[in-house]
């Protein structure tokens, strides 16, 4: 995409947003299902999740609020939209259903939040942002899959709501790799800064 | 994209939404700003606005509710965002300049909704949502440009807010075609339908 | 309140909005915890709950969209806002808890819509506004308590979010009658129509 | 009202919120037309206007975050909604009109924002959620009018969206009394602390 970031470059895309004070962390739908390519898996979202578990490690020793999200639609179909209108096989990921848990290297601990939710955004229908602010975060540090998917709308609303996003690039995966390197591309043009999870570690360092 | 598009359709992506009831029109950021490639334009954008003239006659024509996106920066920069940090130069679309004025050819007449962003999406920040809810709008036809900025996030949120999304193809454009196919794609696959003008005026004929 | 009535007149204030075409009904919080003085209850509450039960009776037999909300704060207390601080007591709405539980007689069907709330709107931070919006709902008759907290909370959103707002007076209740009238006078000048059951009975009749 | 405030302490309300470390001040609605008992004004909004000149000085000195908000409609009817519908007296207050200004004794400097609104809450369908957020605000201090409209309205979402309100008791007013002193109630048991100017310059002496 060399000529692509030339034309961004002449337009003024692609700032450095910089770490702030205060991250926060937010790992978007690691669930069993996204983690199996029977069910919305497959491509490098098993990679991204191995890479996550230390990120976790990092984020629970420097304290930062932790949110981890899951889709979850009620088992009557009462909550139906047009997500699922679109992409029918979502409505299995219930709240009981094993294809809805979080994977179990990736478990919440108490005083994390679990976000339920029925849209690709991490913060559409959810308390996601009011908790962050109530918690005065102003960089969110973005894990989870799909990069094309709910990764993408997670990280446009995390900068529309005031937060700096820094995806962190191989915590981050999708079940096809060129819509994954295309989104990749957008965000760091548009609205996040993208870390390798060694950069976001050394900054924390010391 | 042959490949990924049979994984996306064994998981159960890409249903088909159809055009519902009560359609409405929104065109986001066709402004001379973005009609400039000296500024934010370039790519297939000229075109897009030109197929966009007989799609807001077909609206004008059918009394659709219809809506129009600039962005609007405070001239004193009281306003600034984590998306103006991101991408500076978008400070210069203000009030009264010129690159922020909606292109003569597709300027709004009087009851037309003149929608003040400083979001990529339409929706974030502004009244959008509550005044096509208002009017019972089921089906957002959207045009306007960048198809991997403004339109991308426009069309998901569209999509969260309970509208069923149609992306014009030939009416959406962007400054880098690469970029633009890419999102094309994803919006098909999760989260709207994609149709050519010619299929919409169609639909509407009879 | 005949003085502040005229006021309110004069400034143009209190203009009826009428039912439209497509009623939704929401009932706000009438859980076990509500109905009980020795929790959050008292007043007319109960009063309210009985009068509501024909209510859902109307709405069933119309099929119109039903939604009812319930607090549920997480049992970890990873959840907790700024309004559970200042209403420490609300923790104890819990998924399971006796007191969080929607009373007996007024239980939903399948295909009604259990709205899990931690903020005093039915709107903030949940899936209703495009629950409604997808169904095309443009009028939402609301009942529920308290006057004086949820139900002025859910019905300004209501508004806002381009719902034309009807309170059914006797079936919206409060601990405490003096916060009651004071919030019917308020809704009344400014977000919603105030209609008897029986009036609202009669409107959908024949 | 002690035998409500005995049922509301009884139950667990009202619960001291304090003042954090970070606060910013809004100020709503104290424009030409709420000053002037012809159209929106009376009662105590002259008085609350005067007492908050020695407010935003302070806000200044202390360089907080400030944010003005006006009611602005549109000159051709475009964004009517269900508020004015209700009260379509508001209609009249648009960009350039008298009413709409905000009063001259209180006009924004350079960088201080001002948000324009078509609702109650100083929140919906505005910025000004994130632009708090980005300059991680932890407490907002509340002036302006009117009490029993868009303070209430714009307190309950400062609540919600995760900062501690405080309303300062004697900057915000009302056209009549009654709504005034019975929406203090409310909001203090509910989700605000109420503080008098002076307590509140006391708290950031030395």
């Amino acid at each position: 995409m060399d000529d692509e970031s030339a034309i961004y470059a002449a337009q003024g895309f692609g700032n450095a947003l910089g770490i702030g004070a205060a991250p926060g962390l937010v790992i978007v739908d690691f669930v069993n299902g996204f983690a199996d390519p029977a069910h919305f898996g497959g491509g490098n979202i098993p990679d991204a999740i191995a890479a996550t578990v230390p990120l976790l490690e990092l984020a629970r020793s420097n304290s930062w609020p932790v949110a981890m999200t899951r889709m979850v639609f009620a088992d009557d179909g009462s909550d139906g939209n047009i997500f699922s209108a679109k992409v029918p096989s979502l409505r299995g990921l219930t709240e009981t259903s094993h294809i809805g848990q979080i994977v179990p290297e990736l478990a919440a601990e108490a005083g994390e939040l679990i976000v339920r939710k029925r849209h690709p955004s991490a913060f559409f229908g959810t308390d996601l942002t009011q908790w962050l602010t109530a918690r005065r975060v102003d960089t969110l540090i973005v894990a989870g899959c799909t990069t094309s998917g709910c990764i993408r709308a997670s990280v446009i609303d995390a900068m529309c709501h005031g937060f700096r996003p820094v995806v962190v690039s191989n915590c981050v995966g999708d079940r096809a790799l060129g819509p994954h390197e295309a989104n990749l591309f957008d965000m760091g043009q548009k609205c996040a800064d993208l870390m390798e999870f060694a950069a976001v570690a050394d900054h924390f360092k010391g």
